[in-house]
């Protein structure tokens, strides 16, 4: 059966380089970098290499890349470092209605402990306005954390304006960005856009689940929030994860061209949006301006589920809003306001550099069946 | 040159059957296990799978097993979880000296929040007696978090009799052992012992780094200390670090017979002991009834980095304390109350199921030489 996988913002497959830089620090290059014996001193030298290579990806210093459990736990460390480290300095917090749960759960920890978080509204294509980000941060705020790129519908978020309202504020504020999805798909640069903290996870990006980075800006300090051996500077002590590690900083050398990979996807993206249109029971609910790795659509009368089983039983393989809520109904697309049917048969396709057009087709195919069979059905 | 490596305390190498596993799971079945299709679904029996190998190697039940990112994030799950979770019900915690720095500073931290830590002291080989538990534990003590086995000296800490002083106190408790150590190498059956909590560790045991377990006993309740996508029954959110897990259920499978093993490591520990009693310039601060796999000896005035890196440069590696301390003075034999001289040399074998008799020669002839050449020298 043809395999067309086309769920890359859930995950994805691991590259040849990553793979193979994995196995060699499991069998060849297997010490503890912490051990003061050549093969420690061969695995230290490894997990330096991997420091640069991610930092190189995101035109950052190797100092400033702290290497975490994945994309979770460095959005935990990013909003629970922040505020923990400027809570004296102010009380509010400034988010937005559609970032991860990573991001959303912890924020609703320090409301608990009494910190006040506002959660800015997203327009019904996924988009904060620079002046909502300009009204909400004040003297008080101590922490902005906005994502890079929705990961359900693509769209952009203004973080170059998240930093001119901290700075028109004059607010103690710390600006963290999670950029999960934008990794690899936009040229980030962090430093030069005085981002604080920003978290980017390995298997986004075709390297091995279980690792990611937070970027944390040189100068910017953040408590840590787990304790014990002092790696990682003490911010994110533990073992080095050095097979996944390593599978990372391969994966990010191996990246294309950010602005050629993402001609070549806004093609595909182009091609897919041009067909659809020709499907009336399907509505784009992605805008023009969204990142074109991300096409979020609703098709007809079915329930996303049923459809995604439907194509999965043909090897096509996207997913309904992201792997994460696990069928529960998207917290992105009820912030979006979007009608309840256009919710529920919300599928979301996303591409990666591996796809082509003709599984574009594939997946058209298969979804013109099964809006004519599940219809029918129901 | 020979590759001698005795520092399997510090990690071990993985073994085929996790690396194969650790492959397949990036380049075969990379689905994330969330995602509704063929691909997720997958991935999700690959992940129940992983979960009963592990399960089964601590007689535990698989929905007993939460996947973490290695021992130091158990450690501190179980510690912050734990007394977040009983908070209301006493304000005491009990634990010793000689923890892993991965409880130590959890202990400091809640220390800073107002709990009281009660830290036990060992004798001079690593021993808790019975009855300091029982006369450390009281009505008001919420958590007793001690190891199975310590990672410097390989002392057998009386995992039962803190379960009995907990029980004879009539104590809100939750017991934690920290198994790191003693996984793979005692028949640890935490249910059966009635632990509540229990931390064990992937690279360990010949799997790979980047993963570990917190055992947490069924109808036992602790706080989550990271927040998000609700893996993990909530209690550890995040796309599931599915390499690593494979390869560490992989790793749980391919552990041989307990019993077995500890008896030819045995033989290894008593043959090198004979050979050092013959060398009048080392003694042996591991006690008899240690676990076998750590043979803790500190050899003439020679500072134990000097040692290290003359064996090494001779492909023979061993380590001061443990890895996590690098190079610091350890405070688990400042602890023991050794000598400083004694602590200041002490060298650290510890023993895997590859190693023999070979190993232990090819250790002894660069140790005498070394012996030889660095006294004279200094």
């Amino acid at each position: 059966m043809q395999q067309i996988y086309l769920d890359n913002s859930s995950t994805t497959r691991v590259c040849q380089e990553a793979a193979d830089a994995v196995l060699k620090t499991m069998t060849e290059n297997f010490g503890n970098p912490s051990s003061l014996h050549a093969l420690g001193f061969a695995a230290e030298r490894a997990l330096i290499n991997s420091r640069e290579q991610v930092a190189a990806a995101l035109s950052a210093k190797p100092e400033e890349i702290t290497f975490t459990s994945g994309g979770t736990e460095s959005n935990n460390l990013a909003v629970f470092g922040a505020a923990e480290a400027r809570r004296k300095r102010g009380n509010r917090i400034v988010t937005t209605a559609i970032e991860h749960p990573s991001v959303l759960e912890p924020m609703h920890q320090l409301e608990k402990q009494g910190f006040e978080v506002v959660y800015l509204q997203p327009d019904s294509t996924g988009h904060i306005a620079p002046q909502q980000l300009f009204d909400a941060v004040n003297k008080e705020t101590i922490l902005v954390s906005m994502m890079a790129v929705n990961n359900e519908v693509g769209s952009i978020l203004p973080i170059d304006d998240a930093r001119a309202a901290i700075d028109r504020a004059k607010a103690p504020a710390l600006l963290h960005v999670d950029a999960v999805q934008a990794f690899g798909k936009l040229n980030l640069r962090p430093g030069r856009r005085s981002v604080d903290l920003m978290t980017v996870s390995s298997h986004k990006i075709h390297g091995p689940k279980g690792v990611g980075v937070l970027f944390v800006r040189k100068g910017v300090h953040i408590a840590a929030h787990t304790f014990g051996g002092g790696q990682e500077k003490d911010l994110r002590p533990g073992t080095e994860a050095m097979p996944a590690i390593c599978g990372f900083g391969a994966a990010c050398a191996a990246l294309p061209n950010v602005e050629e990979e993402r001609a070549a996807i806004a093609e595909l993206n182009t091609y897919l949006r041009a067909q659809l249109s020709k499907l009336p029971e399907v509505t784009v609910n992605s805008s023009e301006d969204a990142l074109p790795y991300v096409l979020n659509l609703s098709a007809g009368q079915v329930k996303a589920q049923t459809m995604l089983n439907f194509l999965s039983e043909h090897g096509v393989y996207v997913s309904s809003g992201s792997a994460c809520a696990k069928g529960a109904r998207s917290h992105v697309l009820t912030a979006l306001n979007l009608p309840r049917e256009r919710i529920d048969s919300a599928l979301r396709v996303s591409f990666c550099r591996y796809n082509t057009k003709a599984d574009c087709d594939a997946f058209l195919e298969v979804l013109c069946e099964g809006l004519k069979t599940l219809q029918q059905a129901g």
